[in-house]
Protein backbone atom coordinates (compact mmCIF):
# COMPACT_ATOMS: atom_id res chain seq x y z
CA UNK A 1 0.00 0.00 0.00
CA UNK A 2 1.26 3.07 -0.98
CA UNK A 3 1.29 5.34 2.51
CA UNK A 4 1.01 8.68 1.09
CA UNK A 5 -2.08 9.85 -1.05
CA UNK A 6 -3.43 12.66 -2.82
CA UNK A 7 -6.71 13.19 -2.12
CA UNK A 8 -7.17 16.64 -3.60
CA UNK A 9 -6.48 14.98 -7.00
CA UNK A 10 -10.31 12.94 -6.50
CA UNK A 11 -12.34 14.85 -8.67
CA UNK A 12 -15.42 13.53 -10.93
CA UNK A 13 -18.28 12.04 -10.20
CA UNK A 14 -19.48 8.91 -11.95
CA UNK A 15 -22.41 8.80 -13.95
CA UNK A 16 -24.17 6.19 -12.93
CA UNK A 17 -23.66 5.91 -8.90
CA UNK A 18 -21.80 7.10 -5.74
CA UNK A 19 -17.98 7.14 -7.14
CA UNK A 20 -15.97 5.21 -4.03
CA UNK A 21 -11.86 5.52 -4.14
CA UNK A 22 -10.12 3.95 -1.53
CA UNK A 23 -6.95 6.09 -0.33
CA UNK A 24 -6.17 3.59 2.95
CA UNK A 25 -7.28 -0.29 4.36
CA UNK A 26 -5.84 -2.08 6.87
CA UNK A 27 -7.27 -4.75 9.00
CA UNK A 28 -8.07 -1.83 11.56
CA UNK A 29 -9.45 1.09 9.30
CA UNK A 30 -10.28 2.26 5.54
CA UNK A 31 -10.41 5.60 4.19
CA UNK A 32 -11.90 6.41 0.84
CA UNK A 33 -12.91 9.31 -0.86
CA UNK A 34 -16.79 9.48 -2.17
CA UNK A 35 -17.66 11.48 -4.83
CA UNK A 36 -21.45 12.46 -5.25
CA UNK A 37 -23.16 14.10 -8.50
CA UNK A 38 -25.69 16.24 -8.12
CA UNK A 39 -28.59 14.05 -7.00
CA UNK A 40 -26.78 10.94 -6.05
CA UNK A 41 -27.15 9.31 -2.83
CA UNK A 42 -25.87 6.61 -0.49
CA UNK A 43 -28.82 5.00 1.03
CA UNK A 44 -29.18 4.59 4.76
CA UNK A 45 -27.83 1.61 5.93
CA UNK A 46 -25.86 0.03 9.15
CA UNK A 47 -22.53 -1.06 10.24
CA UNK A 48 -23.03 -3.48 13.65
CA UNK A 49 -19.77 -3.20 15.02
CA UNK A 50 -18.25 -0.26 13.32
CA UNK A 51 -18.35 3.58 13.17
CA UNK A 52 -18.23 6.02 10.04
CA UNK A 53 -17.04 9.32 9.60
CA UNK A 54 -17.99 11.74 6.61
CA UNK A 55 -15.50 14.47 5.99
CA UNK A 56 -16.65 16.73 3.50
CA UNK A 57 -14.05 18.23 1.14
CA UNK A 58 -16.31 20.59 -1.42
CA UNK A 59 -20.11 21.20 -2.11
CA UNK A 60 -22.90 20.48 0.05
CA UNK A 61 -24.80 17.65 1.53
CA UNK A 62 -27.79 16.13 3.13
CA UNK A 63 -26.19 12.94 6.13
CA UNK A 64 -28.53 11.24 7.96
CA UNK A 65 -27.70 9.72 11.41
CA UNK A 66 -30.96 7.74 12.36
CA UNK A 67 -33.06 10.28 12.74
CA UNK A 68 -31.36 13.14 12.56
CA UNK A 69 -30.77 15.56 9.47
CA UNK A 70 -27.64 17.41 8.96
CA UNK A 71 -27.68 19.80 6.48
CA UNK A 72 -23.26 20.03 5.69
CA UNK A 73 -20.56 22.09 3.30
CA UNK A 74 -16.94 21.51 3.53
CA UNK A 75 -15.62 22.06 6.80
CA UNK A 76 -18.35 19.89 8.35
CA UNK A 77 -17.76 16.07 9.59
CA UNK A 78 -20.27 14.05 10.76
CA UNK A 79 -19.87 10.92 12.99
CA UNK A 80 -22.14 8.17 12.84
CA UNK A 81 -21.57 5.62 15.36
CA UNK A 82 -21.82 1.72 15.44
CA UNK A 83 -25.43 0.35 15.06
CA UNK A 84 -27.31 3.60 13.56
CA UNK A 85 -28.42 3.98 10.50
CA UNK A 86 -26.82 6.28 8.20
CA UNK A 87 -26.68 8.11 4.52
CA UNK A 88 -25.95 10.75 2.77
CA UNK A 89 -27.19 12.35 -0.62
CA UNK A 90 -25.89 15.46 -2.49
CA UNK A 91 -28.97 17.86 -2.90
CA UNK A 92 -26.53 20.47 -4.16
CA UNK A 93 -25.90 21.78 -8.04
CA UNK A 94 -22.24 21.07 -7.43
CA UNK A 95 -20.38 18.25 -7.01
CA UNK A 96 -20.09 16.79 -3.41
CA UNK A 97 -16.80 15.36 -2.01
CA UNK A 98 -16.09 13.11 1.54
CA UNK A 99 -13.19 11.94 3.16
CA UNK A 100 -14.80 8.37 4.64
CA UNK A 101 -13.35 6.91 7.41
CA UNK A 102 -14.56 3.40 8.95
CA UNK A 103 -13.20 1.90 11.81
CA UNK A 104 -12.99 -1.26 12.51
CA UNK A 105 -12.72 -2.35 8.59
CA UNK A 106 -16.16 -4.12 8.02
CA UNK A 107 -14.31 -6.43 5.49
CA UNK A 108 -10.80 -6.67 6.50
CA UNK A 109 -8.03 -7.12 3.82
CA UNK A 110 -6.12 -10.33 4.40
CA UNK B 1 -20.89 13.69 21.80
CA UNK B 2 -22.24 15.87 19.10
CA UNK B 3 -21.93 14.10 15.90
CA UNK B 4 -22.12 17.25 14.10
CA UNK B 5 -18.02 18.64 13.89
CA UNK B 6 -17.29 22.23 12.38
CA UNK B 7 -13.11 21.27 11.45
CA UNK B 8 -13.11 24.59 9.25
CA UNK B 9 -13.35 26.59 12.02
CA UNK B 10 -10.16 24.69 13.99
CA UNK B 11 -7.47 27.60 13.28
CA UNK B 12 -5.05 29.10 15.18
CA UNK B 13 -1.58 27.48 16.40
CA UNK B 14 -0.81 27.29 20.30
CA UNK B 15 2.16 29.73 21.39
CA UNK B 16 3.91 26.69 22.69
CA UNK B 17 2.84 23.44 21.13
CA UNK B 18 0.96 21.80 18.65
CA UNK B 19 -2.67 22.18 19.53
CA UNK B 20 -5.34 19.00 19.29
CA UNK B 21 -9.03 19.79 18.96
CA UNK B 22 -10.87 16.18 19.43
CA UNK B 23 -13.89 15.67 17.18
CA UNK B 24 -15.02 12.39 17.86
CA UNK B 25 -14.15 9.76 20.09
CA UNK B 26 -15.22 5.89 20.39
CA UNK B 27 -13.80 3.00 21.60
CA UNK B 28 -12.89 2.25 17.98
CA UNK B 29 -11.44 5.32 16.91
CA UNK B 30 -10.61 8.92 17.81
CA UNK B 31 -10.78 12.34 15.06
CA UNK B 32 -8.80 15.20 16.01
CA UNK B 33 -7.96 18.25 14.12
CA UNK B 34 -3.91 19.52 14.72
CA UNK B 35 -3.02 23.03 13.92
CA UNK B 36 0.96 23.44 14.01
CA UNK B 37 2.58 26.86 13.95
CA UNK B 38 5.70 27.57 11.77
CA UNK B 39 8.37 24.94 13.31
CA UNK B 40 6.26 23.05 15.38
CA UNK B 41 6.33 19.45 15.59
CA UNK B 42 5.16 16.27 16.75
CA UNK B 43 8.02 14.29 17.62
CA UNK B 44 8.52 10.46 16.45
CA UNK B 45 6.40 8.40 18.30
CA UNK B 46 4.97 4.79 18.07
CA UNK B 47 1.38 3.02 18.48
CA UNK B 48 1.95 -0.51 18.65
CA UNK B 49 -0.98 -1.73 17.97
CA UNK B 50 -3.14 1.32 15.69
CA UNK B 51 -2.64 2.86 12.72
CA UNK B 52 -2.77 6.91 12.17
CA UNK B 53 -4.04 8.98 9.02
CA UNK B 54 -2.64 12.90 8.99
CA UNK B 55 -4.97 14.63 6.16
CA UNK B 56 -3.36 17.98 5.53
CA UNK B 57 -6.51 20.66 5.25
CA UNK B 58 -4.12 23.84 4.81
CA UNK B 59 -0.31 24.90 4.79
CA UNK B 60 2.60 22.71 4.37
CA UNK B 61 3.95 19.71 6.40
CA UNK B 62 6.84 16.81 6.74
CA UNK B 63 6.24 13.70 7.85
CA UNK B 64 8.05 11.14 8.93
CA UNK B 65 6.99 7.32 8.92
CA UNK B 66 9.82 4.84 9.65
CA UNK B 67 12.61 5.89 7.53
CA UNK B 68 10.61 7.68 4.87
CA UNK B 69 9.91 11.69 4.65
CA UNK B 70 6.96 13.23 2.56
CA UNK B 71 6.73 16.46 1.77
CA UNK B 72 2.95 17.07 1.74
CA UNK B 73 0.52 20.12 1.28
CA UNK B 74 -3.24 20.27 1.44
CA UNK B 75 -5.01 17.66 0.22
CA UNK B 76 -2.27 14.91 1.12
CA UNK B 77 -3.02 12.22 3.18
CA UNK B 78 -0.45 9.97 4.93
CA UNK B 79 -0.63 6.70 6.47
CA UNK B 80 1.22 5.50 9.48
CA UNK B 81 0.41 2.06 10.43
CA UNK B 82 0.78 0.44 13.47
CA UNK B 83 4.39 0.20 14.41
CA UNK B 84 5.63 2.39 12.37
CA UNK B 85 7.53 5.21 13.57
CA UNK B 86 5.92 8.52 12.78
CA UNK B 87 6.03 12.25 13.30
CA UNK B 88 5.16 15.71 11.91
CA UNK B 89 6.27 19.05 11.20
CA UNK B 90 5.98 22.48 9.71
CA UNK B 91 8.72 23.40 8.05
CA UNK B 92 6.54 26.42 6.17
CA UNK B 93 5.88 30.40 7.01
CA UNK B 94 1.94 29.63 7.12
CA UNK B 95 -0.23 27.49 9.94
CA UNK B 96 -0.30 23.79 9.41
CA UNK B 97 -4.14 22.49 9.83
CA UNK B 98 -4.48 18.18 9.74
CA UNK B 99 -7.34 15.96 9.87
CA UNK B 100 -6.02 13.27 12.76
CA UNK B 101 -7.62 9.91 12.05
CA UNK B 102 -6.27 7.14 14.95
CA UNK B 103 -7.94 3.03 15.09
CA UNK B 104 -8.41 1.89 17.43
CA UNK B 105 -8.54 4.31 20.11
CA UNK B 106 -4.92 3.79 21.94
CA UNK B 107 -6.64 4.78 25.09
CA UNK B 108 -10.55 4.18 24.20
CA UNK B 109 -13.06 6.47 26.53
CA UNK B 110 -15.70 4.20 28.91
Amino acid sequence: MNLLADFDAVRGAAPDKLRKVNLFETPRFFCDVYVLGPGQSQAAHVHAGSDKIYAVLSGRGRVRVGDDVHEVRAGHAVCCPAGASHGVENPGADELRLLVFMAPHPKAPA
